[in-house]
């Protein structure tokens, strides 16, 4: 079995960039092309909206899978579509995964013991796609209910060769309301930080790094410099790039020298540009997986340049 | 519309009873009936799973609707049967709502900006069960990812007459790892209490109660008596009581002296009462569906006796 980590990497260098693309669909910003011509504010049936999720995820899968390592589906949006929508995520996972990405599921859950097991065994499936219903290589978890709750996921990502991302610092504007809360001096984010790293480090495989990741936003650079350094062993999942202002500066503090140690998350940045400056101007609604093509470049340039990610590139053609 | 506090506590009235019935189908531990005789070892597919899932739900609703206010359906078991297992969750709330119960759908769901409106929408039903794919009256969130993130669910819950229960203190053994935190004296849980309190007083409506509730669990039971006095707009989920050790004595102190306040929680212990002591000498494995219905008196009658809730009963028949 292969781990997670190893994986990951093996990706990471292979496309030779940490760029992630979120796969966040949303009815209302689709092309008209792809909610089959129905006006904005004409929502469709539940089954409707899936399929045009299906379609449209699977379409930029298609576009992107050459030149990134991985896609991040947000579980919200099929959700939103009752079942119809949990069906085309699964269908999109596997697509994502019979296309070579490594595929990381923003669920967001976490539950306790047994429940947490279940949560664990929907999602994580390893290195084995057909190991789980929705047959992902990683999961974002929530810390809050504590260490223990951790674990089960822990101890089903080890077993499959999957990995999970704990919330530790959020991309949102109110992310310290209750992260920032200091004990002797330590963030709250700080503590679930060290439990993380502990998590991490008994399971290390591959360059260093173990299946426990974390979720830390660009959009608290200084936050996410210290992170990275205070968590050796965790591969770090960073949202907040491109929409939500962070910058390619903004991420570099995420990177280990030699340019692993995290993937950098854009989603309407990317699968929406072609409604977005600078490419609505440069591509016709119609030709809107260009413009998803484009700004995957544009993005995977931006990192090469201003993060150790560049590292990535040097030596080859 | 009728808000969701309103409708919870007519529910309370009417049954006079705060118990509630947890949906939390384990494959392994469901009646052979049921199993359609596999094996316990034989787990079968996804829509095996999640058909015997969604009948063994339907008939314990069909036991307990005469008797409690409401269920509570765990969503990750039936997540791990996949889109199927989805399908099943959406029809036994319907079911539940169909039968008269206000059903709190169990995902712990939490996000940012968009995405928990996403996850709001998806969920929270409130007085028009068709209002959502999962038409549920209320829906578990956590806090972790700060107090701009509850909005959105705080929003949607208000203008659909739905509810919300905010990740308080849980009922795990290890709970306290980061809820018991403290800065300047006051732990972690006690400020997510304080947003709570805050976000539930500005809308609440019949006796007093907000839409935004708070899941405190039954192991902690000085915790909880605490956060009743802390929290006085705010409704309690209180689980932990039975299989995990709390009891009615433990559970008294989440309640107003009128007996509202509060639900208090017990699943396994209802639902699988068939094997377990004192109900699988008294009830053969055939007739389960009876030994539910003892295990569902019961609790009524414990809570009833050792907690404020008996006040409910008086002056009754």
């Amino acid at each position: 079995m292969t781990s997670y980590s190893e994986r990951l990497n093996a990706a990471i260098r292979e496309k030779r960039t940490p760029a992630l693309v979120g796969l966040d669909p949303r009815w209302d910003a689709l092309p008209a092309e792809v909610r089959g011509r129905r006006p904005d504010g004409e929502r469709g049936s539940y089954s409707d909206r899936a399929e045009a999720f299906r379609e449209f995820c699977c379409r930029i899968i298609d576009v992107v899978a050459p030149l990134v390592p991985a896609v991040k589906p947000q579980a919200a949006f099929f959700e939103e579509c009752g079942h119809w929508g949990a069906a085309a995520l699964a269908h999109v996972i596997g697509h994502a995964r019979q296309a070579g990405l490594i595929v990381i599921c923003d669920a967001k859950r976490g539950d306790i013991g047994s429940t947490a097991e279940a949560y664990a065994r929907a999602y994580l499936a390893g290195d084995k796609p057909e190991a789980a219903p929705w047959g992902a290589d990683a999961l974002t978890v929530n810390p809050y209910l504590g260490a223990d709750t951790l674990q089960p996921f822990v101890s089903t990502a080890v077993a499959r060769g999957a990995g999970i991302y704990v919330l530790v610092r959020t991309s949102n504007p109110g992310a310290g309301h209750f992260q920032d809360r200091r004990t002797e001096g330590e963030a709250l984010f700080e503590c679930v930080a060290q439990t993380v790293e502990e998590l991490a480090r008994g399971d290390a495989t591959g360059d260093d790094f173990g299946p426990v990741g974390a979720v830390v936003g660009a959009t608290y650079p200084e936050e996410l410099a210290a992170l990275r350094l205070q968590m050796p062993h965790v591969p770090l999942l960073i949202p907040g790039y491109g929409s939500q202002g962070g910058t390619a500066a903004d991420v570099a503090g995420g990177f280990r020298e030699d340019g692993l140690g995290a993937v950098v998350n854009s989603s309407r940045g990317i699968i929406f540009a072609y409604h977005r400056a600078p490419y609505e101007d440069r591509f016709p609604a119609k030709d809107w997986e260009r413009a998803v093509e484009a700004a995957t470049h544009d993005m995977i340039q931006d990192l090469a340049d201003h993060t150790p990610a560049g590292a990535l590139r040097r030596g080859c053609p």
